[in-house]
């Protein structure tokens, strides 16, 4: 497979590049997320929930990727979050050299925190770093339970999951304990949020996590209870 | 971007890998189909109840695609389907020549439909032909009424849409409408179903044409009506 042979020094100059990224934001006390997930697990409405509720405490400037439209971007900035679109015309992941480009356009005046929103893919992303201090997956209730298993390396290699559209688990087969067994078996130090972006549910914890994030108080060697936590 | 470049030879190498096993097929009268979707979106329980429902009418043979586990290839077989598992190791899409291994694999003799199940991805899928006569692209009712405009390119090559979860619509703000609009805008021609896997409805109507597709009968171009049908 050529292909696995031409990626490397690509996704080597990608990791230099997100090195870079995440050290000019750390020049500034600028701490940065990555938000992964299947297409529809819901992660616009959670940044459109997040941002309403940490208005006026937490400023939060948002990267939208989408592979086409701005219509994420558009909702979130009417949320209130300073935002920069990047359309990938096709391509399914970020890269960090498109991250770097949308922060210079990014008035970073008044932000207290980053959070770049990736295509929905919960393939390809897992292996393009792109400057961030913690990734968080997005899985919903509505996906199936098999999620941890048949896409380990995304929950491998993030430090946060969070379980969305708790509110149709009424109507659904899903078995939030499989799914967090799962995900822990992968990744034992994986911090888990709960949470429904209709009901509001959950919307608090995570909201004072990102609140002491931003702060550099949290990162995904600081949550030892979670294991016991969660199981 | 050397990614570009490089991908041309190797997409190029996969059309004629995907020729050769579309002519295999046609030689022992045999069609195929590329199922696509999101991850979660129900492609595996719809395989399930369709190899039920059509059991001793229609035999069926299953390529599972899959990054890990074969949970997928376990159900459809209970389910009666004649099954191979793909196993991809990370990677974000089936290619022809997967296809071409596994169905060394396949006791063809009794099967009259071929379905390739691939990996749980809205992009990189559609760039790779694997030798199917039609592409199928799953969609949910749970995933957000904007996937066609987000994700053009997957709708733009399939000849089918197939509107999962039905039974959710009560619970989600989902407009059923907004999406078919959107899909046929890309795709004109689109062959569109809805259905819910859990209640059954609207299943009749989708083993009826493949059914159909099976003995040969039905193609991308044979679906005049579509348009006018579903707008």
């Amino acid at each position: 497979m050529p292909k696995v042979t031409i990626a490397q020094p690509i996704l080597a100059a990608n990791e230099t590049t997100a090195q870079e990224i995440k050290q000019s934001l750390a020049a500034r006390s600028l701490r940065a997320l990555n938000i992964m997930s299947s297409p529809g697990a819901g992660k616009t409405t959670l940044l459109e929930r997040t941002v309403e509720r940490l208005r006026g405490r937490l400023g939060i400037g948002i990267i939208e990727g989408d592979i086409e439209t701005t219509a994420d971007a558009e909702r979130v900035e009417a949320a209130g979050a300073e935002t920069v679109q990047i359309n990938t015309r096709g391509a399914c992941h970020l890269e960090a050299h498109m991250v770097r480009d949308a922060l210079q356009q990014l008035d970073l005046a008044g932000i207290g925190l980053l959070i770049i929103e990736n295509i929905g893919n919960l393939v390809c992303p897992a292996a393009w770093k792109l400057g961030e201090d913690a990734s968080v997956v997005v899985v919903s209730t509505t996906e199936g339970d098999d999620k941890p298993a048949k896409y380990p390396q995304m929950f491998a290699i993030s430090q946060v999951m969070v379980i969305n559209k708790l509110d149709l688990l009424p109507y659904v087969d899903y078995d939030l304990e499989k799914v967090k067994r799962q995900a822990l078996a992968i990744n034992p130090r994986l911090h888990i949020f709960e949470l429904s972006c209709r009901t509001g549910e959950g919307l608090d914890a995570w909201c004072e996590w990102l609140v002491t994030f931003a702060q550099g108080k949290a990162d995904g060697s600081s949550f030892p209870t979670m294991t016991t936590h969660h199981l």
